[in-house]
């Protein structure tokens, strides 16, 4: 299929009553098969999948540029299914238009007890033809929004007249509950305000919940809505059966000039079952009665399974070649691009394989002041000269510019470029600074969208409070869950945050993202130690990073860079390090283990340590994740805490001290909530002033020696 | 004033010119105030507080109805600050009415060093006036939700024509951000949809955020999309100065018949400053001279701060005697209702002291069936029969009702009662089953604004899966941090949930809950234990609580609740208990700990190990926050691992294993994220079998003897 095919038919009917009785058959077909493949074993969501079956056949068959056997092939249309539950839909239509790895046995292994089943219960990146794993909901409209934009900002850099290299359109498949989630609603809000034409929303309209029908929880007037949010509003009344009013619908929707659109298709839930429109039909099969009786009402032979017939196979057949065509055109064209513009061709193309400019390690500064800096300043010093410098970086904040210290020297707005703002600062699509204004679970979810669009083509940075990327945190997961490089800049991370008080104060998140597979973790204590944090996470290209920064100024510990320093950027990339040993090679009475902005904190405790005749190392322990990579020889170094002449170690973080008890053997931690008070007054009041921690650690020790304390029960100081 | 003043004053001019000229010296008085607040320790958020002035003016003088010297005031209009960093202008008005606790010295402790000072960076729920701690933003309108669905409860429940004891209004403020964010956009769909009447969104629009002017991150259309959620929409275009015109939009919005009212109020962030409109206004102070240019231009003197006029002191001063005055006439109006309706009326009554009644335990079983039965299951059979009967139980779900089994027979639907769905579930106000839609983040936020009511009137309960519990935790969170009394039903807690796959399967989320301050994270292994569970969380009335439940099937160990059972409702209450000692009074090698849905596990590798020739005890650990709070001795009996005898421990549970060094030495546990395959094969394919499990503890404790393991270095097998 030639794109803009409804023009090449006049607009008018565009199939014929044999494509009917095709249409009629493949439906039939498709409906009874998801059924099929949700009774076999008993388990399964049938019924979205069902309502949604001419939908699929408009966008697989006729409305989608894609190549089944080119899956990764950069210029495709992008599809998002959000409302992930009825993955069978996009299963069995990756199956029916030739993805070579979506084999029938591959179909029919859903919910079967193969570990490597491609069609788990919700879709999921790794498998061909999938763009995204969805399945929380709401999220999939924010990934399909970081998909536009992708695709806007690279178009808007790379486009040439008559050379389009990137024009891919987005389609994301929402159910009602997408338009319940915040997620999806932020989502929407930033899609209108960025005009994304090159968006579509398919609202799989069926009216049906787990719960049962909407209306017990929803009566708005969804139209109006999407429209006040800057959407284009098309509906489809008849979406279970009418293709070529779906196909228009959409084609228009690909069309739009300056809106993204919102299609909104009547449906029926679980179509032709005994339980159609109702909710029974969302989670559960229908039964092995009922679905003999759909075959026999739809002609089938009632004995069968998953049947497809030759015709319905044939009606199929033409997408492989059809796509492979639409692979080579847009070969050639990139092959005119690259001659007529060879310097952005390279530039495109490396980043097509994902690569970042070999040299980008040099654009951070090797040295840093001595001054006592906040690790977000130092955060900014690193980062912004590389997303001045480096394209790929797309830089964004939830409306916290001013405090985390991410903007580069020159930088443009991601903003649609007709919008002119009352203060000013105007944009384009080329710009890759996004506000994307008080939605931090958005803005994750939209920096994963981007992520996804091609492993290594962007580099999302996202920054917040870190206690905001709580918000954010089902987003962060589906990064790191997806293996998705984006790199998260969380400010004000302790309770160094001060006046704002315990809602600003994240005394118990770390214990979130140290836990989370997948991602780095990563507190450094100084502008050395930045460095190595942001080093480490743009290196990380597997997964999530969060750069965890401070708010308030701390001593540098890095001697300026030259000799005598403590921290290292190199050190960082190993989780921890040692930052001082004992003197004179004496072995030390305790190890003191420092961490991100209190880093300094443990070196100011084994100095006062040192006067009291006590002899104290100090360890600083910026990332877990990283140190359990390290052999465990080096560990057990690192530690010295085990075996013969193991030595105690205490650890210092105003946090919850969960888990550290794999690292310590006590620790000065918080087990409340914070308070409010300036960043001057506020250590002080949980009792972290060199003095009291000193005496802890004395006493502790004390406590070792008299007994008190069991050696291996850790102690909370 | 009495209720209605705009009627009494037909509607028309309600103010004088004297008022007129009062209003503009109160007005200028109070952004002065404002200005020296955040002058004087050179910090804060004066902008928005002195762009709302007069509409504080207007609600605290002439609208809400309330009693500065009766703070707690059942019947008092609630005022929630959405828009919680302009805290400075509630404490302002707090001060100016004349709340007791809110002394003028008090109000200049604005991030002083003070750690009693009532003026913190966010508004909290402790302070006299404060109804619920906000900062966060959007969940204020949450929380405010909450509250107007309490009124409306109470008042379906217990008002009688001419009895109108429960009827205050809720008022929300709230700020740009407010209606960005997600949960405010999802707890605005749901006031729209329940029709509540009594509550008023008051928008002050300044358009302004920290990063600019708000048409950077919005454009949409606010008043087309509130209506379209089903508001009704006002307007104020001068909200600086335009008492007059604010109070008719709030008297009329208090009077609304079917729909909540949202107020869109234009105003001037950080008005009178050099920096007016300006997103410089927001969080910083204007500096010593501006404040002192305003001052001039305000014709006062430029020296002098905080400076409150006796006239402003006079406008204020009625606010006090016409407060007692309301609750004189409620009090009137309770006396009356308790003669005509006395059982409604000490039921009520009770209510407001907070009371459960007291045989509540009585109604949960004493013994359950022996066959295997999901926790979540279990969980049913606890709370069912107490929601049932008691009437400050508002139990609902985030769609997900089929699953979590929290319907009691008889239930009736929190739904405006002129609601007609077409799956024919209707209800009441007076219903307490309340439909949440797919809004987990709004679900927890209602909840925590349901318990602010009046602590004790209400114990909201919440129900979706515990991975869903990530997009709820912000909410979850600000419900510990403000002790309130709300429980979290989380089911399909491990990856036992099977099929869903990793984006359903929580293998770090109860990190972040473990290390929640104020917050039970309860683990039931079986339905007695999860009578346990419930049981603390009922009775645990300073914070929230999650009861994390399994979807799937567990052997029961409680031996029907007679002798030879091996769970205990009391042990839970102690956070972990020995389930089993070693045979016959010897000593055991090792202690296995086993934990909720996987309880059973660990006692199929105790006899495993039994067979093999290793003694092991068993430990049920449902709680780690319990456990905690028992004595030393209690806790080191029940792990025996430490000093003279003691034995290594191994916990089982397939999450991440961070925090679980503190009670074991080594685990069996997950580092990954999950994987989609039905129940009984995923356990299987992370090792989680009999034979497996006891083949790793031989081997620990061969490499225990073998020096291969360390003593103290924790171990993940």
């Amino acid at each position: 299929m030639a794109p803009g095919r409804l023009e090449q038919n006049g607009g008018t009917a565009l199939h014929t009553v044999q494509d009917e009785l095709h249409h009629d058959h493949v439906l039939k077909t498709y409906r009874i098969l998801i059924a099929d493949l949700c009774q076999q074993y008993n388990m399964g969501h049938p019924g979205g999948a069902i309502g949604m079956a001419a939908i699929g056949v408009s966008l697989w068959k006729y409305v989608m540029r894609y190549a089944p056997h080119s899956p990764d092939w950069f210029n495709r249309d992008r599809f998002v299914l959000s409302n992930g539950h009825t993955c069978l839909f996009q299963y069995s239509f990756l199956h029916l238009v030739g993805y070579k790895a979506m084999t029938f046995d591959q179909l029919k292994s859903y919910h079967s007890e193969r570990a490597d089943s491609l069609c788990p219960g919700h879709p999921e990146i790794e498998i061909e033809g999938i763009e995204v794993t969805t399945g929380p909901l709401g999220q999939g409209v924010a990934n399909a929004v970081g998909l536009a934009m992708a695709t806007k900002n690279l178009a808007a850099t790379y486009n040439k007249p008559g050379l389009d290299i990137v024009s891919n359109h987005t389609w994301c498949m929402v159910g009602d509950a997408c338009l319940q989630e915040g997620v999806g609603l932020e989502a929407i809000s930033l899609a209108g305000h960025w005009k994304l034409n090159n968006l579509t929303i398919i609202y799989d309209n069926n009216q049906i919940t787990c719960d049962g029908s909407v209306d017990m929880v929803n009566n708005e007037d969804i139209n109006a809505k999407m429209r006040a949010c800057g959407f284009d509003v098309l509906e489809v009344q008849d979406g279970c059966y009418d293709i070529e009013r779906i196909i228009q619908a959409l084609e228009k929707a690909r069309q739009s000039n300056d809106k993204p659109v919102f299609i909104n298709i009547k449906t029926t839930i679980g179509l032709g079952s005994a339980v159609a429109g109702k909710a029974a039909s969302h989670g559960a099969p229908f039964g092995v009665d009922d679905v003999k009786r759909m075959k026999q009402a739809n002609g089938l032979d009632p004995e069968k399974h998953f049947e497809i017939s030759d015709e319905v196979r044939a009606f199929f057949a033409n997408l492989p070649e059809r796509g492979e065509e639409l692979v080579r055109e847009w070969e050639n064209l990139l092959g005119r691009y690259c001659q007529e513009f060879p310097e952005l061709g390279e530039e495109l193309q490396s980043r097509m394989r994902g690569e970042i400019r070999k040299d980008w390690r040099d654009l951070i500064p090797k040295t840093f002041d001595t001054a006592p800096t906040a690790t977000r300043v130092s955060g900014g010093q690193v980062i912004n000269p590389l997303a001045k410098e480096i394209n790929s970086f797309m830089v964004g904040t939830a409306d916290l510019s001013p405090s985390v210290n991410m903007i580069w020297d020159g930088k443009v707005d991601f903003q649609p470029p007709d919008l002119k703002t009352s203060c000013g600062i105007n944009g384009a699509y080329s710009g890759r600074y996004i506000h994307y204004g008080v939605r931090e679970h958005a803005m994750a979810a939209i920096a994963n969208g981007l992520a996804a669009y091609n492993h290594g083509t962007f580099l999302p940075i996202t920054s917040s409070f870190f206690m905001f990327y709580l918000y954010a945190a089902p987003a962060v997961r589906m990064g790191a869950l997806q293996n998705l490089h984006v790199i998260h800049a969380a400010t004000h991370d302790s309770i160094g945050a001060g006046e704002d008080g315990p809602t600003h104060q994240p005394i118990e998140l770390a214990s979130l993202y140290r836990a989370m597979p997948s991602l780095l973790y990563l507190r450094p204590g100084d502008a050395e130690e930045t460095a190595g944090a942001w080093t480490v996470a743009i290196a990380h290209k597997d997964g999530p990073s969060i750069v965890s920064e401070s708010r308030h100024k701390v001593p540098q510990l890095h001697g300026g860079g030259g000799a005598g320093g403590l921290t290292s950027r190199d050190g960082v990339a190993k989780g921890a390090y040692v930052l001082r040993e004992a003197d004179d090679g004496t072995v030390a009475d305790i190890t003191i283990i420092g961490v991100g902005a209190e880093l300094s904190f443990a070196v100011n405790v084994a100095d006062e340590l040192r006067r009291r005749g006590v002899s104290a190392r100090v360890v600083s322990f910026p990332c877990w994740r990283l140190f359990e990579m390290q052999p465990i020889e080096y560990r057990r170094q690192v530690l010295s805490r085990h075996g013969p002449g193991g030595i105690p170690a205490v650890v210092i973080e105003p946090y919850a001290p969960n888990g550290w008890e794999r690292y310590a053997d006590a620790g000065i931690s918080l087990r409340t909530f914070g308070h409010s008070l300036p960043g001057k007054y506020i250590y002080q009041h949980f009792g972290f002033e060199t003095t009291k921690m000193t005496e802890k650690v004395v006493r502790y020790l004390h406590g070792i020696k008299d007994g008190r304390y069991i050696k291996g029960e850790f102690v909370d100081l």
